[in-house]
């Protein structure tokens, strides 16, 4: 390596303040702060280097693994840090274990599902790692379907225990990460029998393994599920299934907090709403949107950088310069269109990301005054988005890794691992389809309220929907010319008609069906449709929002601006077939929007690289040659290359026995020599 | 397994006579015998199993390809296979190794652009496997622009030698598959010069490794490239690269049928025509078509069967039968909408590569005859759809892998590797996008032609743009009700005129440039997507034309029918931004066109099982649990997790080191009799 920065001359062209910019996407000074030291810890931490996982066996792998989770907490416990600061380190030492899932799921459902008394006992045994915990909801045959879990917990009022039990095989409990060789506990969904009578789905804590050999105690076959979705990636996590053959529980160990079965068997609910589960379900979910921003993120910088470095054809074009080098990638139209509306949306998910940590405080505050009013929408709303974010990450991180070329399909790249990492969030926590479906009911609910003439108050992200007379009758976009299309209530407008009379015309559908579950089911690709309008629609008006901010530093919110437009505008470039048919915009209306769109490119082109150094990720925690800060690309991807076990010997393994047996030299010398 | 057939009754649902369309999907009669001859030949041979190769180091996943690779071979020699039956008993080995670039570049190659006299003696050796070969094109630095390769051939009148010569890093040789650790011999791309002058690329056989003891050759630095996507995928194969450090080989391996270099260093051409350079691209291009065909129609193949397996919610709306079992997945709108435009696409995809096979066999005749008219035409639109149905391949694996839901996700569906094998066409043999903005060049060539007023012949499947004038100025289209859009002609204008609608506003808005070449860059996103309109049209024409040919079966042209015009209504509702903003349809025709698509896709539904089993794939070519022939899903995803290492011991490798030390059973005692 030289030492050099290969992209100085890029980072000089920025027409902003990025250390400024970095606390605007950290979220605050503070945060920045922590983030920042948590992964200088781990980046400068030999333990934690990321070397050659991928060509590990599925065992080594693992191994490694466990030992960098034991490492991490070594180092939490000795260094004494904060929950918070822990959890950044976890983080950036970015590779999937148990602790995840302990920390991620068993304790935050012990905190949330369990009575104080529970909590005393649980709590700390979990918080200090004496048992480790994981989640298991989903089984063989039943995923989206949670009312359809198999799994029993029978109460048996002799022993004053549950029998858990799996009565099937398609009830095996099948997913829980740590589940497979790790956990001792797990917090176990089975349907809850009292006297013959079934009462649905609650939490049981079951003990797995002995705290004394670790081997699962009577009744429990506990396993890996085997190889998942590339190399390295979800691989050093051991997701598991679990059988239970009449496994007994003492009765405290049901999550009490809201519904107890008594000692006499009776089934009981407390006075804590029951609301509160979809208050978790709104805190997961807004995790993963934050998670989706940051996947897609680190995918951009590397394609960024990468684009920047990388040259193709063109020398011809360059002559003036008299150097007869090649055109940097990054400036070709084609990838300018393909890379930055996947820059902005980083940006844009990273402030959705922001908005519903607001929004998951606020709901929390109403719901524990009993306040249940805002629930429905907020529901609606995060499920929505954890499916456009995750699919759009998704998708985005794949769009990366063909921007990178063929080097993108290189493990060094980063990018084949960060894709089989992130995409599961498609489907795990709800499948992204099923959401759209529970969003679009809502909005069904919503407009059939509106239209009832009764006095309906709307919430949250909806209530543009107050203004449907307008948008259904008197709305016109007034885009005349390319800059029209600069003005955020424009574009407002513009998603706002184009979701409203998606909506509205899915709505009209249905009344045409007598059974209105027949007509939701075969309308259910059009209201996709109509619920992704209106996920789209939040995206862009929560970005527009957080612009009328005071936002700090020299040109920062400028360049927010831009990509705020380019967000907008390449949603509906891409989305034309909607605007236009539902006539929001005229197709001269829609061709304006591109040609903005093209201005937008040029003008956020020369501070591409200083939008990804702003968000701050190390070499470590990319993980990638393709991405390294110093754009030093091809003698490090020759040296990660000579790192491969293939290159250890000269002659590889299995040439004597398979190869050379083929190449009789005789026969060789002897045809060769008649020429 | 309990042998019975758990999709019988999807199968005894069939409107058609699948063993005849069997015969439809292979080609021939003849096609389909000797391919599923091979097909059992492969999957009863315990050799060729491919168990649990995802979870091997790199290092024993190499070997053991290494091991089928000799026992294919040991298995063709001892059986006397011809060159067909061999090619398909590799495929269905379905496992990538240096005898895939070996059979198909390395001996093309050499077929291709070798003298009649340098084929005698490099074909034998080539046809015995005595030696073994890469091609190598690609360099570190220098994909897509093949102008600007670096390596370099100088020829020394001295020695009557050429002296291959790596002048940089980023010229070392990149990519080729079989260079890393196996093949003795490549065909190197390098700038040829003679005397200083610099005659650009062309190719040289240049030996790499002695046939005694398979060491490097002097002045040959080679190696592995390192891991690649996906666990397994290309990771059997030695991607590799090379060096040259002044390597000297013999004047008469240079590749000589079309260039030579005499003697005295003269520089000069042959009477074989230049041309054929561009038919071997024609050639490489249509097999990858065909390739598309195939990883699509697996990918299909899996999720059908698995959709109709899997149940899940809807069980309330079944309680007619009484049997409150839930609703296979196969029958939610939501998954129809995905899966089955994608069971059409593969049918599609199968009969344009049907069809460019044809192109290819009637371009050489015509370049053999000195015929040069077809070629840019036949050029064009290879290119064009080797970019379209790769990129709708690797999208459509990667759906059908989300429509598993979280299985899919596992190793065992098979769908994982089929995404990371097939994904990189994409990328190899011309990057989809730059292979997009050849095929627009090409049409605004085309339209340039055709303005000028020249009696401009037009070729092939442009040939529509004759009628340019009336698709500017007369087309409308006459759609009024949903059932009018199954007429092929409706459909056939549309597209018609979508795309030349699309292609002559990019040529406008080409002349408004001073400079052409900033006019093409400037519009270039534009010109992809009015390239991806020709090459839509193309597909979706010469389905309909199959479909005018003699199709023997009971049922089958129907099924065929059904299928042709899902892959057609679903790319209008698809691409309806430019159907409606040229034009080409009104908002009501658009909305028509989904509305006959949902009554298509119930038509097709008790029959996509069927359609499924037509490509008469074998569960070992398969290798999906979730895909397996008699649907038995459930258990036999059970019995692979078992298989995993990691369910080897019950306690996990590592458990002493890393878990047990954090928990002192003790402590956990202590605080646990509290309660």
């Amino acid at each position: 390596m030289d030492g050099s920065d290969h992209l100085a001359h890029e980072r000089s062209k920025a027409q902003f303040d990025v250390e400024k910019m970095k606390i605007v996407w950290a979220g605050s000074l503070y945060a920045f702060q922590v983030s920042n030291r948590m992964a200088r810890l781990v980046a400068g931490d030999p333990a934690f280097r990321k070397e050659n996982r991928d060509v590990l066996s599925r065992k080594e792998l693992f191994k490694n693994t466990l030992r960098k989770a034991a490492h991490a907490w070594k180092r939490i416990t000795e260094l004494g840090l904060s929950e918070e600061e822990a959890s950044w380190l976890r983080f950036y030492v970015d590779e999937l274990s148990y602790a995840y899932v302990h920390w991620g799921m068993f304790v935050p459902a012990i905190k949330g599902s369990c009575t104080e008394e529970q909590q005393n006992k649980w709590l700390p045994l979990a918080t200090n790692m004496q048992i480790i915990g994981t989640y298991a909801q989903t089984e063989l045959g039943h995923g989206s379907n949670v009312q359809g879990l198999e799994t029993t917990a029978n109460f048996d009022p002799k022993t004053d225990e549950f029998i858990i039990h799996s009565p099937t095989l398609t009830s095996s409990k099948w997913w829980p990460g740590g589940l497979g060789k790790i956990a001792t506990h797990a917090i176990v969904y089975a349907r809850l029998i009292t006297d013959g009578q079934d009462h649905g789905v609650h939490g049981f804590i079951v003990q797995l393994r002995s705290l004394d050999d670790h081997l699962p105690l009577p009744g429990i076959t506990v396993g890996d599920i085997g190889m998942k979705f590339g190399s390295g990636a979800f691989n050093s996590m051991d997701n598991g299934f679990v059988r239970f053959d009449h496994v007994h529980i003492p009765r405290n160990q049901m999550l009490m907090r809201v519904s107890q079965v008594t000692r006499e068997g009776k089934f009981v609910h407390s006075n804590v709403p029951r609301q509160l589960v979809y208050g978790a379900m709104v805190y997961v979910r807004q995790i993963i949107v934050v998670d989706a921003s940051i996947a897609l993120s680190r995918a951009v910088c590397i394609a960024a950088r990468y684009s920047a470095v990388r040259r193709q054809f063109g020398s011809e074009n360059h002559e003036i310069s008299g150097t007869g080098v090649e055109t940097q990638v990054i400036d070709y139209k084609t990838q300018q269109s393909r890379l930055f509306p996947l820059l902005a949306s980083a940006y844009a998910f990273r402030f959705i990301g922001e908005w519903l940590k607001w929004l998951y405080t606020d709901l929390t505050q109403k719901l524990e005054a009993n306040d249940f009013s805002t629930l429905p929408e907020a529901h609606a709303c995060t499920a929505g988005l954890k499916s456009l974010t995750t699919s759009a990450a998704a998708d985005g991180i794949e769009e990366c890794r063909k921007l990178c070329g063929g080097h993108g399909y290189l493990s060094s790249s980063g990018l084949p691992e960060l894709y089989a990492v992130f995409v599961p969030a498609c489907t795990y926590e709800g499948d992204n389809i099923v959401l759209l479906l529970q969003v679009a009911r809502f909005l069904m609910k919503t407009i059939s309220k509106l239209s009832s003439g009764r006095n309906y108050k709307l919430s949250g992200a909806t209530a543009y929907m107050g203004h449907m007379e307008h948008y259904l009758i008197k709305y016109s976009c007034n885009v005349q010319k390319a800059e029209d299309w600069l003005k955020p209530n424009t574009i407002l407008e513009a998603f706002e008609a184009r979701a409203i009379r998606m909506c509205f015309a899915c709505a009209q559908n249905l009344t045409k069906f007598a059974d209105q579950s027949e007509g939701f089911s075969e309308l259910s690709t059009d209201l996709v449709e109509a619920a992704i309008a209106h996920c789209q629609l939040i995206v862009v008006s929560k970005f527009i929002e957080k612009l009328q901010q005071n936002i700090e530093g020299n040109g920062v919110k400028q360049q927010l601006e831009t990509l705020c437009y380019i967000y907008a505008l390449h949603l509906i470039h891409k989305n034309s077939g909607d605007f236009l048919s539902t006539g929001s915009l005229k197709p001269k209306q829609a061709s304006l929007a591109n040609d903005q769109l093209r201005s937008l490119y040029a003008k956020v082109r020369p501070n591409v690289i200083a939008l990804v150094d702003a968000f701050n990720y190390s070499d470590h925690f990319l993980g990638s040659v393709l991405g390294c800060y110093d754009g030093n690309v091809y003698p490090k991807l020759y040296d990660e290359a000579l790192k491969d076990p293939l290159n250890d010997s000269v002659v590889a393994d299995g040439y004597g026995e398979y190869i050379a047996f083929w190449v009789p030299c005789e026969v060789f010398i002897a045809i060769a020599s008649r020429y």
